[in-house]
């Protein structure tokens, strides 16, 4: 895994998406996963959307991560251009008032044969995205199977000293 | 208005959704107006469809009507490749148990700047898509704007006999 | 195109839609189109609307735009009295708790025979009407494509500056 | 109460509703209420559904129900052009693949100033406008509320007669 | 019209819903109309209710207004043991997430026989809920309703008004 | 357990409900509890449902399960006039449109102080309120919960079996 | 009733459901019923969570309340291990943008076999979840039944306290 | 890739889901990878379902993927005891009547740490669950990646050829 070249790209229709995608950046970082992230437009950049595909598949991107809100169409844009697994959050747009549940539907009902791996709507979404790109890379990469073992101890040891804060009888 | 040209094209996602999209074929014959018919997969031919949205839109076509199921982005990927007119028709996919309200927020929700027209869901929207271009059309060719006023008499005439036959004291 | 004339008249429900619906005025005064805008309700002044729609269009209005939220009759009204297009931005109204599905229902899901073309609930809605609009217009006025072209690479040009400034590797 | 006189007009838009909305007329004749029922359109025959409105006005008719299914304006359009109460029936149209909710709202959610009494979607709805107009006009006509009792001691001792045959121990 | 009896009796669930409902008083205040205003539950004061209910119609109140939120089930509770007509007033209750849509259906849906007139969610509803009431009691007390004309020219007014100062070229 | 007096109570509002209500009365006749079942209805016999209640309620029964449809309020008021346990069951009518999605929000969403437990719209909620009551009915009657233990065993081995005939490699 | 063992034990997935479920212990200590908290997730801490049903009901737990917002699974893993009762609080996340909705789905629509009573969606059914164990406890602590009684006649009486002080007439 | 060891999990939590989640097997069988098929509820086996989960883990499996309808936990429970992918596919059961959007906020919307990667409601799901796990697998076992190009091949070949047959001038 040479760190010049992204293994994920990390892709979001709009800038007022960076708040919550930065959350996948920040937990690949968390994985040393060398990742590049792109505010780039189904809609608005469809020919740059798919030049940013074939280009950072063809330098070696292994998995794709895209944020979208309201008619969320980039995950399925890239998923039609890339036979690389593609995982889509949707996002509750601050242009929209339905709290993400028109992005979540345009982003999961897609046809037999074109998957996209849909992850919960906003923030839980962009870090379980990072988290579920990391699994997917550790059938290529095995060491990263310890780190996935590491952030899950700590995932369920952060809870368990909650839990002692708070014990009430 | 040569009939050699069409200047309006019809996508549908899949062939299952010729029932519903041949609707909007039959009114435009109504209206004497040139069409095609393509069934094209923003998702299983994202080439072809963007390859077709380019050939039609040279070739003169005025007007895209779009109608798709489930995450259905033939309309907002048409829009993102023309500055054509395009008007989407959301369908109650049989592979989706939503009817069609993914279909519904998939095509309606564009974010600003790209505009789709978007219809009722299901054989309701069919028609009126074919009605709204026509309206679009009747900017460029008046003679169809008379054919509107044809139309819009039939069906308050339809309306009026109707209610003869069942009225009631 | 004679610049006293309006070419398109946006209307809204009530005083409170204006904050959304001026989003509406903005662009097409961006592209240089002639318009009107009127506060007119589909249930305080039927009349009043009748009249105005009757009105505008014998002064040359070619194209409608209704604003309205809950109950949004007032596209389906204007629709009903006119064969002009009729474009519907279905509002998120502060004196509704439900996010403007109710504006969006009562907007879109007109009979076969009338359409409506509903835009996005809320502002980007209020932007793609006007948009939409200019794209019917140009139809009879051709100058005006080119000016649809030149919206739309600014559009692109701005999405790809915002994307420079964040890249991240 | 003259015998020739409809007191109550029951409107819908689409003779396909009929099925539904003669409940509304079966219990007006339970009750030996004069009424008319009428097909009429909010869109395909807006002139006319007003014509009619205020025409049964001016011949007496005291209540309105209307019966409409898809974006069900029929009840505030009329609502909006009488000051008689307005009852409306939303109805799941075999044109709508939403259940009725589309008509729901559109009948539901009207401003404030210009109110509609919604009842229940479809046929409980239809039933409940009669009995409901039934209970208004017993205002003026008293002789109605000992009607009104005796079809609700029937109501309870249907529902109590079935009750005899199923118990189980 | 006696002023010392209540016409109309505005039943709630909760003091917090007052400050919506005193909106339905408010109205009746203007139109001149007795009225007596309670918090009362159908859950925590089951028997209580009642006894209101009975009480009030004893005492010669024409018309029940029930406002309530959640499992809003005073109105069809009201409904259930008088004849007079109920009309209900779905509230966002701030103990919900649910925007008024549980309130609404718990309101709305009831089955054949017994009507609830259901009104917009939230002050809107308040408001028709008390126009709605005089439209009924108007049947009885002909003054009603020439005050229902000065409120609906009023209305008319008031939207004409704001519309002058908004007007734009 | 006097086996003549019934433990449970099983109301629901319409003869209609039987159908699926009648499941509860399986799953308790399999654990040997005695019950008695009811047609009784919050809204067109609300005395009687209350006569019932208080009756059931002398003569020993101790939990009350309620299945209704549409505006679902029979467990809301059978728990506002009794202090032992409630299960809701919110039924998918064959009056509505709406899936049970009204009945459902009509019976869980109680104010605080007045407790309806609810289930799973339909069959698989009628047959969990009757394990539910068994539960409840543990607490004094001890025998049962080894009952409870044999139907949970039974269960598991249900779907063990299945599992075996279809096991693929 | 020994005061050193819990009777029942609340459980929520994430400390950040901490202020909801509280009002549950608060609730429970005004009955005066043992009980213990803990913060356990069914996701992150899946084999502490078994271990803790399996403990406290070891113990002598007799009612489990379990809250959680999103995928709320902590009731139906908790209902999956015992054959105790099991109540769910389906909270509104403050990581999630659906109100609610999904924790109430993930625990109310549990399969034939293995219930969940589910209380209303946040602080409300937080409380009543209390009140319902309460309810459970007393058919083996009868004293508990007394408490019932002046807990609803408090309840009863606040309101009409608050009813005395807004009387309008 | 030994084709005694299935790489691939298949699991759902009914019998009556065997219908629709054959279709991962068979997309999965043309791709010619080990898989193996098993019923195990999360809630009526938890024991047996976290054995599973060990047990194939132990012996190899890669990806799982989880079938489950109404409170839909088999995927999330899955997910919390294996650092392997998990796939959830939401299945619109015949026990519930809400269309499988139980199953699918059930499934989807995990907490920040424990990744579920979601895809389509029923059968559309179903088979992109297959593609989704054989875009992993191929990440170690890089001829499946030619594979799938040749899936994608035939399912754009496929379209295409539809298309031909239904061209309409």
């Amino acid at each position: 895994m040479n760190s010049q070249t992204p293994l994920i790209l990390i892709m979001m229709g709009s800038d007022s998406d960076y708040d919550v995608m930065k959350e996948t950046g920040n937990v690949l970082r968390l994985f040393g996963v060398e990742h590049a992230m792109l505010i780039t437009s189904a809609h608005k950049t469809p020919v740059e959307t798919v030049e940013y595909i074939r280009k950072y598949e063809d330098e070696g991107v292994e998995v794709f991560i895209c944020g979208a809100g309201m008619a969320a169409h980039l995950a399925g844009v890239t998923a039609s251009y890339t036979l690389m697994p593609v995982i889509g959050v949707p996002l509750d747009s601050t242009s929209s008032t339905l709290g993400g549940v028109d992005a979540l539907l345009s982003t999961l009902q897609m046809p037999g044969g074109i998957p996209v791996a849909t992850m919960a709507i906003g923030k839980a979404g962009a870090k379980n995205a990072a988290i579920f790109a990391v699994q997917i890379l550790a059938k290529k990469y095995p060491h990263l199977q310890s780190r996935l073992k590491e952030y899950r101890d700590k995932l369920r040891n952060d809870l368990v000293s909650k839990q002692q804060g708070k014990l009430e009888a």
